[in-house]
């Protein structure tokens, strides 16, 4: 089969490999209908994760149909159309048991186009079924199911449920790429008061209003502008979704005394948190990878219609012009992209 | 009166004071019958707090009579007995309405010894008194009645209720001061399974194990020390109690995935927040002031007995002797002095 | 003044009447310019309510502008436009610390027009102002921001919130009057993914519908509708919005394991609890009186134009048309009444 | 092999039976080393639970080691010491993802002793192994772990979970019966500051104070008991360990506003639910089956020596005593039974 290969920081290309074959009876194969692009991929190509070995097959998001299902898997079985989460869990450990699969002790979590090959290919192993891929109701159409992968997951459960998001919230995000507009898109099912979205590219934030934010802004300073906004006090939530040190403690300065600080972005570096200032202020800060425990709650809402996620998809492609899709998801600042999806001939 | 004032940075003295009066319809006048010090105050001393003005009474803890009520006091009168709580509050604005009193709007918070004048004197002026003291139950003595107006509730409402601690759980502390000790008298009204305690002195870790501690160690790698206690999992809830960054950044590396960091130190630098291994490791870091919300509960405790209080009590003194008290107490690595309690001739 | 007086089961007229003054330093006294008619209301005429003593002042709702504040009034000043809350609340007791103000132990709670003087009427003594009155916003106006007097904060805190209604809940609701149909407009800020609706009123399921129920349904056996819409499983939130034994245990029957009950409605005679099938099938049934605590949450919305307020009130008269607009409530059969506002000369 | 066979109401006897074995790659076989009876037995025995058919083999607690294993079989293997649930969870269905375990969905649940053959007998086999048994530590004795299999962890999740017991709480419980006293037991990891007991039997209150009880009485009117005991207030939580409709009436009339009644009880009849005067009350109702999600935990503190456990066995008998042990579990009233434990040859 084709499948998108890392070859090495910088390195990567759309090569003919194996077929991919159930290696444990918890597993099943999936032909890839659709797949999408992450941010995390573009991290793994400039070597920023070095758990990531050389002859990697990448992706950890995909729509597809079970073709083949390992003895124990019980909840789907071949010709079911399914979704791969990006998280796998074995369902019994600890954690797992907890719903908290991001942090599966048994060789799940994310593993997908990270530690065992992933989606970004015509097919694909993926292991502990079960607990790992979803069956799809027929009204949620591929490419807006791909996005319940990961992004819409991460931004729920990282974002909107760890940051505690409520009816008449006042919430401030800072960044307005494609995780910080599914929690723009997320959010709304909680009500907050106000959404105020901080980006300095100007089309994000367009993105951002017709998702329901009701303020943007490009602003160097945006803490001044939401400190303004809410005379003073600061937000109830902020969240964190860009993934650098200074984003975050602008976040630490918007966020009120009794409130949540939600931090959604990936890190590579350490930031500085001000206890000298923060130590007497009452605030919650979380991190946390996704668990994927509300994908079936956001496939409900999805299917009745009440969770906007096409507008996160700029570009299609199809899955042969993996390289291509790349090029245009990297330079985002020119192409306009937020979430590319690819889909197979049989989609 | 005679009062502990302070004279700025490294100054203060048992002075005559003129007596305070009542300001506001809302205020009471108390006799203070006990007072104890804290930590905060030697900051103070030390110059730390540079919004204490020359010349303003320290103290933000004590038991008295109250001996004079203003119009608008309606839950207390003259002749009662009551605990003066480190936090004023107003009651009505939007955080005391939710118990937040530690931050509210209205000129309350930790205001004590702090922005106007506070308890280490022979009387003290309580503003919003119906939200400030609380009648003391006979059964619970001064010199424990008093640990009740900071340091308990400051380890019950900032160190268990926000960690969370819950039945079952491994805790980890790093400090075990006064308020370390503290917390660790207050976590065990929630059943942990197992609390860790680390501190270079060892007498104060023997009060940590007396106080209920599983396991104390004085150790400078305690991180290491929890990780092979826990199977390298890490603590469930891990708690700084010193105020140091470097103590902050070790209880960082002793939380497990989705446990909690809770913060009670005073901090008067930034640490290091190691976003680049914390953004995927789902932990909660919370900070914050007490709110003393938590009193009535803890009175309801230790007049069970149910709360161990009196170990903390380490040193005696007759008010008059409060130069001396403070130097006892500054001196805890000789003196080994935990909670140094002050009584007026009245008591 | 004019007021609209009970003079014993089945009489009331709209009398001259003394005009009330400040009895208390903490009491307001207010011009009414809007006021509203509530079911309860219909229940005390009837003699439901026995210990509403003949000569009272009815009413437990309105809007209006503050005359005159007695000495212990902090929050607001004569001129400021208010929303009397039906709940009056010390704010200082054990319930009212908590935000459970309905359950006030130093005669707050439900007061007005019950056991005091209440709203009917041209000017209205309103005891503990600080937490009985809230300024309003010039944004929402009279005749909504009544509504957040009982009706809203009542479905809101006893449905919504006791009910824990989340995001992709199918919900099921019993009876489509005012209270009903509020429950229906404010569950929508949680995202429930169905709201079904049932009730023997064809009108008021049009209501419901418009107000963004999902499925409506006059039927007699709404208990087999909900479970053949859920697959036999039964809905996470069945509301009781009658107030008949009946109904609430039809609400018994449709709620799924580990679901919720909550009821809203005014019951006057006990309901059958069928524990031979319950105790094995984890419910959580609730009750409640309104506490209010809601309020400002719910102006916030209704301000931010996310509440739809309007839609309840089908009827408008003067104030002095007060026995009028009792008898189109009362008939809402014929009138299709849902909630009647009057508005005083000044409005 | 030998096993305690149900022949139809009133008729039971220790019958040889053919040796159970595998039927599903998730089963297990145990042999039992201890048994326990519940009075749940008695029910069945005395025809009150009809799905129960004659010739099933009874029981639903043991300790035991396993003897063989499916191939689908991950969490134990043969030789492991385990403990066998009472509860048997598929642990993939939208129930034991939450941990609703009791409500599986795919044929788990309260099965064993009841719709399938269960521990009473030599050797049992228990369905879904990875989340049907537990490995046991070393110290945990035979006789206090086959507590945790059912008494435990519902006294725990359906008493003190569900009804939100927490430090300060005044906590009421009708019935010291087994359940009710594993209940005092288990509440005390909460530290409620007084729990109070009532029942008729004089014996099971001296049980009850050497557990934890701070007032025990026999009376037949408890709710006056607590009523005076809390000033009129009534308790934080009322908990229900009898299964009589007269009980639960009488724990609805104990409950403070703004407090929980937590049903423990099996109940064979329905109840009057007085909600004429409820409706206005804050009180919170629960009911449920167990879900044993909690027995790690009551594991670990079982482990720590923070569980008293041993005090409720009252009588041993080997094995082969089963009819034995059965008449003296069922006239507990002469023999004073509270739990009786039964061990295997090989224990």
């Amino acid at each position: 089969m084709k499948a998108l290969v890392f070859h090495g920081p910088g390195h990567s290309s759309w090569d003919s490999v194996p077929d991919p074959t159930l290696k444990d009876p918890a597993d099943v194969l999936v032909r890839v209908d659709a797949v999408t692009l992450c941010g995390t991929d573009l991290h793994i190509l400039r070597g920023d994760v070095p758990e990531v070995a050389s002859g990697r097959i990448l992706g950890h998001e995909a729509v597809g149909e079970v073709v083949e299902a390992g003895a124990e898997v019980h909840s789907v079985r071949p010709g079911d159309r399914v979704l791969v989460s990006c998280i796998s869990a074995c369902g019994r450990c600890r954690y797992c048991r907890a719903g908290r699969y991001g942090q599966c002790l048994q060789g799940g979590g994310w593993v997908l186009g990270h530690l065992i090959d992933g989606t970004q290919a015509e097919y694909v192993r993926v292991p502990y079924a079960d607990f790992s891929v979803h069956p799809l109701p027929e009204a949620v159409p591929d490419e807006e199911a791909v996005l319940l992968a990961d992004i819409f997951p991460t931004a729920y459960e990282v974002g909107v449920v760890a940051g505690r998001v409520g009816p008449g919230d006042t919430v401030a995000v800072v960044g307005a790429g494609p995780i910080g507009l599914a929690f723009v898109a997320s959010a709304r099912l909680l009500s907050p008061a106000r959404v105020i979205v901080t980006d300095l590219d100007g089309t994000r934030l367009a993105a951002a209003r017709s998702l329901g934010a009701d303020t943007v802004r490009a602003d160097e300073n945006p803490e001044e502008f939401v400190a303004d906004l809410t005379g003073g006090a600061g937000a109830e939530v902020a969240v964190e979704a860009v993934g650098l040190p200074e984003t975050f403690e602008r976040c630490a300065r918007m966020v009120r005394p009794t409130g949540h600080l939600a931090n959604i972005g990936v890190h590579g570096a350490p930031a500085t948190l001000h206890l000298e200032e923060l130590w007497i202020k009452d605030v919650t800060l979380t991190t946390g990878l996704v668990d994927t425990s509300s994908t079936p709650l956001l496939l409900t809402m999805a299917q009745a219609g009440r969770l906007p996620l096409a507008p996160l998809v700029t570009h299609r492609f199809p899955l042969d012009d993996m390289e291509e899709a790349y090029r245009v998801f990297e330079d985002a600042a020119t192409s306009g992209a937020l979430k590319v999806v690819l889909t197979g001939a049989a989609a």
